[in-house]
Formats: structure tokens, C-alpha cells, sequence
């Protein structure tokens, strides 16, 4: 199923030799960014062939008016969708009158290269064009770690083969469009355009929002013998630069743009400070920028890098996932959060799911600095009063919050109604999110000032949507769609009932906490959100004391949900593979009565509550629930590497973790060209960290139980927790744990107590059986 | 919540006074159609207002692309629609310069009549235009009933207040458009235009499918002092007439147009036939052609009226359902059927649903001639390949057959997963359709030739659709949407575990009748069909015999579906009246949770089934299921009238006829514009017929037990049942049974077997208490 045409390597992917059919893939495999923009690996010259031509610039939306078949109260006009942007890699190259364009020409040597270590992407061939002329390219780009308004590209050509004329023109084209347009419409006016000899300017502006957008382009080049035009058009400027060569002269073109919107700057400062971008970068110089920017990735790697020895594409994969991550949010910026595609594809809007709360903050808490969770906790408290908005629509009163579905400004952006207005579970995530945060930071200033009016909404909501059921004599929870997308509007789903009462009570325990640590501020909040803490509360707690929660006695299993048990009971190896996946094959009614399952789901909530269960539980719970599930979503795998690890499944874990990690380099979708799978590369690094590295934290502290793959000699990984920073490495024979922290460190490595003093490390021996 | 702007009057609507805010709800009330073809209320003169153009040529659709929020496996690419065709009404009037519209001019005396009794739309006015000109005008139109490819417009004016010119421009136009096409597209090409002295002609070609329709224009006028011009342009043609009028002279114009389609003439004769046509009207003029129109509607209102006397509102009321039923649907061609709009309209695309054969039959079989409900039957004969390609495309396999939701020619035209996919008891009303046809007409002929290959493609679908749980040890049908659309995806719905019964049970005795009755055409259809007797029926068997049914205990009552009794239980009163309707105020989700009914459920299948119930059980499930029915389907009143007469509650019975019959008429759904509920109305035919008359068949026999609403003196009804044909009329005192038969009447009124000779009547005491 996979599709392999990428080499090896511990620091970089390495595309050899130019086939148009990858070339799409690739476009999302080599994509670069720095939290503030994106850049798919399009072709800075011109090109003919099949490609997604994506440059992204975060924050930046257009509300898309809804497609639907049939309406439904509730659902939003508009959603609001990240854009691709102008075009400001542009370097088209004309030689001796003919354009360079890969899908016409042929070509030698083609390499690309994404050096992560460095955050660079780069590319050299030799072309032969139809004339004849025969040139060798090499180019290097990167968006500045340092300066994160600036792009970069050096642009080399040596003419091979004879001595006479190319013509660069180097531009920024405003004329853009998206393919994820619901009804073609193009989303950018240009405002102001300007070329002049050594530059030009474009302000760019997004229809409806009026986001405004300020492009400034500086180049330089390694030859005096040169004739520049400026030219610009209406949607596009740029300079036409006329150079006369020698054969085996190599020409080099710098060029150097300023990218600056409006979230940053007020309108009318736009095109000057795009100027002054392009021109600090032009004047410090692409080395000069580019080594800032490498130290920067460097500094990176010391917190996030994940080392595994013996096994190189297992290696590859995980540092992919890494890089990618820290490509796609840097958490400088509160406004700003994480795609399911990142930067490097049109689908899902560039919007905000669950992702973000399940999957990528606990890469952020143990990799980052504290600040960049928080940064992403306190866009979720910014948008508080648009849940409660959106929950009023749905019917809720008195404050109660939900959270949407999939946003980037608070608002709904998605509209099916079993996933919109059903797949409720969200708000789970949003809360323990919170929660997970502060048993790593201790940060409970966070909880004061901004969580506890999150978790209060979020428990009113939950308080509201259960019903008492007048049979069970217990609350119940009606028509949800679980983590498991492939039940809808189903009765009692577990995990969604689990969250639910999760939510009301640490609510509950955090209303009492800050009521004691900071009773100034809880009366603002109880004045703010006219909460009344004694009756509600006691209302959450006859919740939470009183759930149901469907059970098989027999198997000893929680139900997924009411009448799981109903359905044929097979296995998906009982799915012929020509029928894989089933959501390709199948039609919706016949996939949701099987009792197929499309990601963790049971699982999901026995990996968040952990604690709660022994190793027996757990592993009746996986087998049963595993080979039921057929994994059509990428955030499934991981949580099952982790279980599986748990309940020393060694081999079953190491399968799981291959799915995961090479999920994009490897194409195991066949949908890569349409970008990669951001959020669920954080799974692949807790699939390390938790799964082989058994990585929790209990009651306040830190516990590793790790295990290791046998395919691997060595893994390592740095974590953060609470003020210790330190290194875990894990051989066939023992864990050491070497402390980055100018305090003592505690942590419980296979329940027995380690102390790390400053600077020092200690050495634990492997204890593979700890779980079997 | 209604809005009643029309005169009551036992044989006609009537509207006076001209207020362009009812316009659109009046096009829709005073249609007119005949089977072949219909025609909304538009004027035929220009109108500037709001309005929805509606021709609809019954057969020619146009498969319009999907639109669609969230692609499914299994929907449709496209989806057939009923579509707005040429303009043939058309009549401009130009006076002294200036054209006459209502939407400009003041008008004085304006009356709107539909005259249901004879089958014409009549409407006259006084308007003062612009430039002070007073003219008169009354015109008259009908769809001809006896040269079905005829329409025929009366236009009269007079000046009332100069002497001058009027121009009448009588055109057809081609360039029309669709109000509901999914993308603005426009389905007609016009292929050919021609105009002469006398008459104009077109024709027209849908797009895609190439259906094609000749139109020929004929006119005369009572005036020799004319000029006449010809005119044709791309799409339009027709005549411009100057007439140089005296003041108080009445000018009448007839136009006799000629329509004829692809689906009964070849291509090439198209022009030729519908000039044919226009010319046969025009010399049997208009007069003599509205005589045999009249005729045939008498005949018509001989078997189908209901007469009630001392009740107009009511009288009007069932009148206008009947009238509509008949220009809808003439039965003689069974390509044909019925959508929920009729011709009345472009919502539902004059599709096709489970209305048909649950709501139109019972109506056609009592009170048309037997050809009428055999050639509704055959229609879903005809399509019952694509039936079993349907089911392929779901994953059924051995020619299971779905029916599909929503269709014209055999495929589904709907999308929405949770009633294209999962509303499959649709299915067992088609069956069912077969069984209450064969039992009122003993036409076991049918059952050979067509009726067996249709129950043996449905019960193998059902038998494949249901699986074992073992949890319960029976089996069991999972997520279904019942005919409650307001849940979807559930598990067990009662109504369609007991249609998937039924449907197997008479698949199997249907399968022994035709082995016995006719062996040849057994063995054909076993061969045809691949059918294994002996094993699929003993398959069939054991899931009849072991097929779950929801059913609570303690209230012993048929559960809607599981987990019915976890929800809230309110009832509809519990609502404010400001939520009503709850589809209007409500998100999805919130409606799908809560415990209310959109209309019949658990109840449509004690109405289906009810001689297997006795009156208290009915009882019961009554009291506990309409009170939590909203009735938000025009569908739903009527199942309760019949029930609620049933159990000898008349008051509700008369509440809830009254919300069916005049449904239209008052709009209370205010959606009337969109078209008329032509579907439901024949579930006010049943509502007095099966609720006030009683009328049901058991065991072979024709079974009346009358009740009488205290606001009415009498009421009357003619039914056919085999070879009889009566009279029942109802007053406060006695039930008069009337024979129209040549042959002796047997029939039980009260259980009392009452015999009745040929042109004779009996007369039994009312029993008003018979049920109490």
C-alpha cells in the first residue's frame, strides 16, 4: 500500500531523480515554515506539470460561504479556511528566449533535499531545454526560525553548455487561487503594487475580513553585467533581470522577501515594514541568515530530537514528525494554533480540531518551553465566550460551553451534523488539556486566571446535555459521535460519558482550589460567570456519582456504547483487503452498524484515565477492542503503540509505531499531495515517549517504564517536567536518565525512585518484562 | 398560525382582492394539471412580482449534479428532478403603449377562481395602468383531461374608459430557469423556432438526457380589425396582435397550445404532433373542448367526491385533496407517478417516495379503476433492477433489492447517509402496496406476471439487512432511520422489524401461491431470479420467527426503537409554543435526543397492522405515542385521525383531520408557495374514509364501521372493493349503503354482514359507540 521513492537518512529526506508523479506528494513532504508562514516545496521557476501551489500565512482566513446538500439548523454560513496567499518564491528563468519549466525539459541529477537539522529545502539538477542549452541549478530556501517575516532563496544557474543570455524575473504574484474554494471565488484583492530597480512591493488584501497582507522583495546577484526592468502588473510586480553569461559561470540570484500582515502591523505601516524585512535580510546576507536560523533549529533539536540507533528509517520517520511539528507552531503567539495539515495542504481549512489538546500538547509540554502550551491554552480561553455562543445555538443556557468542532476564530467551521453538533467529546479534550498542563508545570496562576472560567463553562455544558434516564436510573448521555467516527448519534458512548464526568468533577476540585489559593480572584470569576458554585456543584458531583456506563459482564469490558454487542461480531482481518479501507469501499450505513472501529475510542479513554485500570483490565480491554479496529484515522495508531507497550505487546507495538512514524514518508494513504498529517506526528513522538518509553505522570510525578523495540540498538528523548529538564536513553540493557537541570531531579523509573543531581546522570538496568 | 385569505364555497377556491404578498401561495393552490402535464397559477400576462414560473411535463427530468456538503460512498452523482419547461401560457398585453402588470398597476374586483368541480382557473380584474388606461379582464384555463397534450387559455379584455390599440403578444418561451438547479444551471436548449400568421411552434431538448418536447401555438380572436406580426427568436416565438379596440368592446382571445413529448412520439414527429394538437383544439374550439373536460372531470367526481354536509370549511377542505389526487396522477401511463409536490412546484423534484404506495394507493384503489393502482404498481416493476443495483452499490449481493428514497427513473436521487442509506422501510411499503392491492381487487394475475419477482428482490434484502446478536438471541435490524425521520441511525426500529417481517412472511406464502397457481411462470421466475426456494424461505422463516422487537413491560408498549425510554419523556405540550416547530428552532442533534415524534412511527404500523391488535393495546400505544408527536410531516395527522377514531376518540380525530384537509388551504405550514402537499392528501381521503367511514378489508372482506364528528349533518363516500362499487353515507342517525354494482353487494357494517342488491340501499342504525 505504501509508496517508497524517498532515501533513507538520519537528518534529511532525499528525493533522487525527477518523476512528475511524485511531484505533488513531495510538494507536502518537503514543505517548509516557521510558525508565522508555510510554504509547500512548489518549483521557484515556472512549472506546467500537476502541482498544489501553497504558500500560507498564519492567522490569515477567509470565511468561505458553507456547501451543503441538506441545511440544518445550527450549522454556520460561513467557515472560515486558511488561504493560500501570494506567491512570493517566484523565479522564473528564461534561457535564450525558452522558459525552464521541469515538466518540459528534460532532466539529470534531480535531487531535493529537506535537511532538517538545518530547516533548509534544496534542490540541484541539470536541464536540458529544447534549445538545447544545458544548465545546472542548484537552489536553497528557508522562512527565517530568527526573523520570522522573511523568506529566502538562493537561486543558482550555470549555463553548461554555452555562453549567452538568461533572464530571471523575480516576482510576487497576487493572482493566487484555492482549490478548496467552495465556488471558485478568489479570495485576495491587491491594493498597491510598485516595482523599481533593485525590488518591488505588493499589498495584498483578503476579501470580506480585510486581512492585509504587505510583500516586499529584495535581490541580489554575483555579476555587475546585468540589465534590470521592473515590472509591474496588476496583481503581480517583480523585476526582469537580463544577464549575460559565460559557460561554467555560475550566476547566483539572491532573493530576499519581507512577509508582514496585518495581525502584526497596523494597515498603513505594511508595505514599509515588508521593505525594511527584506532589506535587513538583504543587507546581514542569505549565510548570514541562514546560519542564525540554523542555530535556531539547533537549539531545537537539544529539547525535541529523539535519537534511535540501528534503525534508520525508523530514525528518519520520527525526526520527520519532530521537525514538521516544530515547522507548523512555534507558540509565540496565542492567536495562532495547529492544522491537522500544518502548513502544507488546503484540507481541513488549516482550522483547529482535538488535535491540538489530544495529541500535540503533550509533545509542546515535554518538549517546549512552558510558555508555548500556555500560548495554545489561552486560545482556547479566548474563544470561551464563542462556545458558549455556539452551545446557546444548540440550546444551552446559563454559560454552558462547546467548543467547536473544528475553528480558527472561535467559531464553527464545519458542518455535518453527526460531527458538528454530536462529536461533543471535544470539550473533554480542551479541559484535560488543562489539567495536563498543570500536573507538568505546576502552573496553577494559569488555572486562576484563565482555566477555571474555561472548565466551569465546559462543566455547565456537560451538567446540561446529560438526561436522567427514567429505566437506567442514571444519567445518560444521548446521540454522540465518539472519538470513534465511524458510530454516529449513538447512546452512551464511553469515552464521551468518561470525559463528561471527568469534566464536572476536576471542575469542581478546581472551583475549591482557587476558592482557597486566590478568593479574590474566584469572586470575580463566580461575579463574571454568575455561578452559583454550592447548587452547581452539587448538581456535577449527583452527575458524577451517578453516570452510566455501559458494561459487558460477561467479557468484562466496557461497551463502546449502547447495543455494541448487537452488532456481527468480526474482526478486521475478516475484511477482505480489496475492501481496505473500508471507508474507500464501503457506504456510511453499511460501515457504521459493523463493529468496525475507526480510531481508539475505549482505548483513548483508558489511555487518558490510565490510572484507573491494572494491566488485566487494560489488556482485556486491547484485545478486544484492537482487532475491531482498522486504524482509518491517523491518530488511532499511536494510542495503541502505547497500550500495546503497556501490556507488553512488544511486537504488536512496534507494528502500530512503523504506521504512525513513516504515515507521510511513506504515503500509506495514497493522499499525501494534499498535505501531511501534522497533528497526528505528535502521536508518533508519544508513541516513543509513552509507549517504549513508558513515559507518565502519576499523583504529581514523573514515572518512565521504558521497553525497546529489539529492531533498535538505542532511543533517546529530553523531557521537561515541572523545572527538570532531562535526557532518557534506552539500550537493550539499561536506562540511563542524565539531568539538563540546575536542580535536583525526581522521577520513579520502574517504580523505584531516582534522584539526578545537576549535571550528572544515572544508569537503571532494563527491566523488558515490566509489564508482561 | 395559519393564514386564511380565501372564500369558503363547496366546489371552488376563491380569492378577491389582489394582494401580491398570497401570490406565490396562490400559484401553488390554484395549479391545474391533468396527468400529463401541470401548470402553476403564474398570469399568463407580464407580472414583475414575486413569483415562482412553474410547466411541468410529467417523465421529463433532468439528472441536475449533486450538491453536497460531505461526500458518502453509495450517493448519487446525480439527481433526476421534474424541471420548469417552456412557457406556454404566455399572453402579454400591451395597452395604448404600456404593458398590463399587476405588480405596477392598481386593480380593482380582482377574483381568482379554481373551479374544482369543472377543473378550470379562472381569474378577472379591473386595472388602471400607468398612462390612466382602464381595461377589464377576465380570462379562463384548463389543462385538457380529454386531449391530455392540450392547454387552453380564454383572454379577454375591454376598454372601459378609451378607445385605442392593444397589442397581445402570445408567445412561447423556451428560456426559462429552475429556481432549485443545484449549480444556476439552465436544462433546456431550444432546437427549433417558427412563427407564421396564425401560430407559433418550438422545440425544446433537455440537456443530458435528450428528452424532447414539440410546442405549437393556435389562436383566434373575436375581432377582424388586427395586425398581426410573427415572431421568433432564439428561444421564444409567438405572435404579436395590435387589435384597435372601441371602448366597451370585449376582446377575446383564445390560444390553443399543442404539447407533446419524446417519451410517447418519435423525435421527428414532434412539431408536426403538437401543431396537430393545436389545430384540433383550435377547430373544435374552446367552448366544446371545456365541455368534454367537464364531462370527464364529473365522471371523475362521481367515484372519487366526498360530500359533507354542514361544514364548508371541511366540504372546500376535501374537495380541493381529491381534485388535486386527480390532476396529478391519471393512471394510463406507468412510467409515471406521484411526487410529494404534484406539479405544483420544484421542491422534492417531482420525485417519487414511500408516499406513493403508503398514502396514494389506498386512495386510487378505492376510487379509480383498477388499471390506475396496477400501472402505480408496475412503475416500481419496471425499476426493479435498478432496485437491485441499488442494493449492490450498499453491498447487498444474490439480487437483494432497495428501492431507492427518493426517485424518477429507477436511481436514488437523494444524499443524506441517514435516509438514503439507512431509511429502508420504504421497502416494505412497496411490498405492502403489492398485498393491499391484490386484497381490495383479487388480481392475482398481478401477482404472477410482475408482483412475485418485486417480494422476492425485497424479502432477500431484508434477510441479508437483519444479523444475529447474541447478546439478545434474536435477530436483529441496526441503524435505521424509521418513518420518525426525527431519529436517525438507530437500532430496532418496531415499524421496520415488523415491515422486514411481514415482507418475508409474504414473500414466502406469494412464492407458494404463484408454485401452485401457475407453475410454468414459478418456474421462469425461479430461473430468473435464482431463487432457491426451499433454502431462502427456510431462511426467511427463521428470522421471522426469531426477529427482536423492542417492547417495555411495565408499560407494555412496542418500543419506537431501543433505548427509546432512556430519553427525557416529555410531551409535545411540554414545548413553548415560540419552539414549534421544532425543525424551524431546534439544532439536529437536539431533536434527534429528545423524545419527540415527527409523525407516525410505532403507530403508522398499528395502522399497517392493526387487525393483529386489539382495541386496548391500540389504546395504549396511542396515548403513549401521539402526545409526544409533533406531527411535523404533512404525512402524520392522518394515521392519527383513523387511529383516534379507532379507539372512539373523536374529538382527536376531528382535531387532526382538520390539520390534514386544509393543510393548503391555511397554510399552516407556511411553505405553500414551494407547491402543494399533494402526497398527504390522500391521507385526508383516508382519514374520513378509514377514520369517520370505518372502512378497512379483512380477510377478504370490506368491513365499515362509521362515526360521525358532531360538527357535521352526514357525509358520503363511494369505494370500490372487487367487482362493487357503493355509496356509504353517514349522518348523525344511520350509514345508507348505496350499490352502483351489477352485481350483489356483501359487506359487514358493524360486524353485521349487510347484503345489497344491485341499484338498492340498506340502512343500518349508527353505531357511534361501536368502538368505545
Amino acid at each position: 500500500m505504501t509508496r517508497q521513492y524517498l532515501k533513507f537518512d538520519e537528518w534529511k529526506v532525499i528525493e533522487e531523480g525527477f518523476d512528475p508523479k511524485h511531484h505533488k506528494a513531495s510538494e507536502s513532504i518537503f514543505s517548509l515554515g516557521n510558525g508565522r508562514m508555510g510554504q509547500r516545496a512548489n518549483f521557484e521557476e515556472q512549472y506546467g506539470g500537476s502541482t498544489l501551489q501553497g504558500s500560507y500565512i498564519a492567522g490569515i482566513y477567509y470565511p468561505d460561504k458553507t456547501r451543503v446538500g441538506w441545511w440544518k439548523n445550527g450549522y454556520p454560513e460561513y467557515f472560515a479556511k486558511v488561504i493560500n496567499s501570494p506567491n512570493w518564491i517566484g523565479i522564473n528563468v528564461e534561457v535564450e528566449g525558452e522558459q525552464l519549466d521541469l515538466a518540459v525539459c528534460s532532466t539529470e541529477d534531480f535531487v531535493r533535499v529537506l535537511d532538517m537539522q538545518q530547516g533548509t529545502l534544496s534542490r540541484s539538477f541539470v536541464a536540458t531545454l529544447g534549445n538545447g542549452k544545458k544548465i545546472k541549478v542548484s537552489t536553497t530556501r528557508f522562512l527565517s526560525m530568527t526573523e520570522p517575516d522573511c523568506g529566502l532563496i538562493r537561486y543558482s544557474v550555470t549555463p553548461l553548455n554555452f555562453s549567452g543570455n538568461i533572464v530571471f524575473d523575480a516576482y510576487i504574484d497576487g493572482d493566487v487561487k484555492n482549490e478548496d474554494s467552495n465556488y471558485n471565488e478568489k479570495f485576495w484583492n491587491i491594493l498597491e503594487t510598485s516595482a523599481g530597480q533593485s525590488g518591488a512591493a505588493l499589498l495584498a488584501q483578503t476579501k470580506k475580513l480585510d486581512f492585509r497582507v504587505g510583500y516586499a522583495m529584495r535581490w541580489d546577484i554575483n555579476t555587475k553585467d546585468i540589465q534590470v526592468l521592473a515590472k509591474h502588473a496588476t496583481k503581480r510586480v517583480g523585476n526582469q533581470i537580463k544577464v549575460s553569461v559565460k559557460q561554467d559561470q555560475e550566476i547566483v540570484l539572491h532573493k530576499y522577501v519581507g512577509i508582514v500582515s496585518s495581525l502584526n502591523h497596523p494597515y498603513e505601516a505594511l508595505l514599509q515594514k515588508a521593505a525594511e524585512k527584506a532589506e535587513y535580510a538583504k543587507q546581514k546576507g542569505f549565510e548570514a541568515m541562514l546560519k542564525a536560523h540554523v542555530n535556531h533549529w539547533a537549539n531545537i533539536w537539544i529539547h525535541s530530537d529523539i535519537k534511535i540507533e540501528g534503525d534508520v528509517a525508523a530514525q528518519q520517520g520520527i525526526r520527520f514528525n519532530i521537525f514538521h511539528l516544530n515547522q507548523t507552531y512555534t507558540g509565540d503567539d496565542e492567536r495562532l494554533n495547529i492544522g491537522p495539515k500544518g502548513f502544507t495542504g488546503e484540507k481541513y481549512g488549516g482550522t483547529t480540531y482535538w488535535d491540538t489538546e489530544a495529541y500535540c500538547i503533550p509533545f509542546f509540554i515535554a518538549t517546549a518551553p512552558t510558555s508555548v502550551t500556555r500560548n495554545l491554552l489561552i486560545y482556547r480561553y479566548k474563544h470561551l465566550q464563542k462556545a458558549i455562543e455556539n452551545a446557546q445555538k444548540l440550546g444551552f443556557t446559563n454559560g454552558a460551553a462547546l467548543y467547536p468542532m473544528v475553528t480558527i476564530n472561535g467559531e464553527e467551521c464545519h458542518n455535518e451534523w453527526e460531527i458538528t453538533f454530536e462529536e461533543i467529546h471535544r470539550n473533554g479534550a480542551i479541559a484535560f488539556a488543562i489539567f495536563n498542563y498543570i500536573r507538568h508545570t505546576e502552573d496553577y496562576a494559569y488555572l486562576e486566571e484563565y482555566g477555571l472560567e474555561v472548565l466551569i463553562g465546559i462543566a455547565r455544558f456537560w451538567a446540561q446535555r446529560v438526561n436522567w434516564s427514567v429505566e437506567k436510573k442514571k444519567f445518560v448521555i444521548l446521540g454522540v459521535t465518539g472519538p470513534n467516527e465511524y458510530e454516529n448519534n449513538v447512546n452512551n458512548n464511553w469515552y464521551t460519558n468518561k470525559m463528561a464526568v471527568w469534566c464536572m468533577k476536576y471542575a469542581a476540585e478546581s472551583v475549591e482550589r482557587v476558592k482557597n489559593s486566590n478568593p479574590a480572584r474566584y469572586k470575580e470569576i463566580i461575579d463574571k460567570t454568575n455561578f452559583d458554585a454550592a447548587s452547581e456543584t452539587a448538581e456535577w458531583k449527583n452527575i458524577v456519582d451517578n453516570m452510566y456506563f455501559p458494561y459487558n459482564e460477561e467479557l468484562q469490558v466496557f461497551m463502546q456504547q449502547d447495543g455494541y454487542m448487537d452488532k456481527l461480531q468480526l474482526t478486521a482481518s475478516d475484511i477482505p483487503l480489496a475492501e481496505r479501507p473500508i471507508n474507500q469501499h464501503w457506504s456510511w450505513d453499511r460501515i457504521l452498524r459493523s463493529c468496525f472501529i475507526k480510531q481508539a475510542d475505549t482505548l483513548q479513554g483508558i489511555y487518558v484515565f490510565e490510572d484507573e485500570y491494572d494491566t488485566e483490565t487494560i489488556r482485556r480491554h486491547f484485545n478486544f477492542y484492537e482487532p475491531r479496529t482498522v486504524h482509518e484515522s491517523s491518530l488511532s495508531p499511536c494510542v495503541h503503540t502505547i497500550l500495546a507497550a503497556r501490556i507488553a505487546k512488544l511486537d504488536k507495538a512496534y507494528e502500530m509505531y512503523l504506521r504512525t512514524s513513516r504515515l507521510d514518508l511513506d504515503d500509506y494513504n495514497r493522499e499525501v499531495h494534499e498535505g501531511l498529517h501534522i497533528t497526528s506526528m505528535a502521536g508518533t513522538w508519544m508513541s516513543i515517549v509513552e509507549g517504549f518509553g513508558g513515559k507518565r505522570v502519576q499523583n504529581g510525578n514523573l514515572l518512565v517504564n521504558p521497553i525497546i523495540p529489539v529492531q533498535w540498538n538505542s532511543y533517546s528523548f529530553r523531557i521537561r517536567f515541572k523545572e527538570s529538564d532531562m535526557e532518557i536513553r534506552v539500550t537493550q540493557k539499561e536506562v540511563s536518565i542524565s539531568s539538563h537541570s540546575d536542580k535536583t531531579i525526581e522521577l520513579y523509573v520502574y517504580s523505584e525512585k531516582v534522584v539526578v543531581k545537576p549535571g550528572e546522570s544515572k544508569v537503571v538496568a532494563l527491566k523488558p518484562d515490566y509489564y508482561a
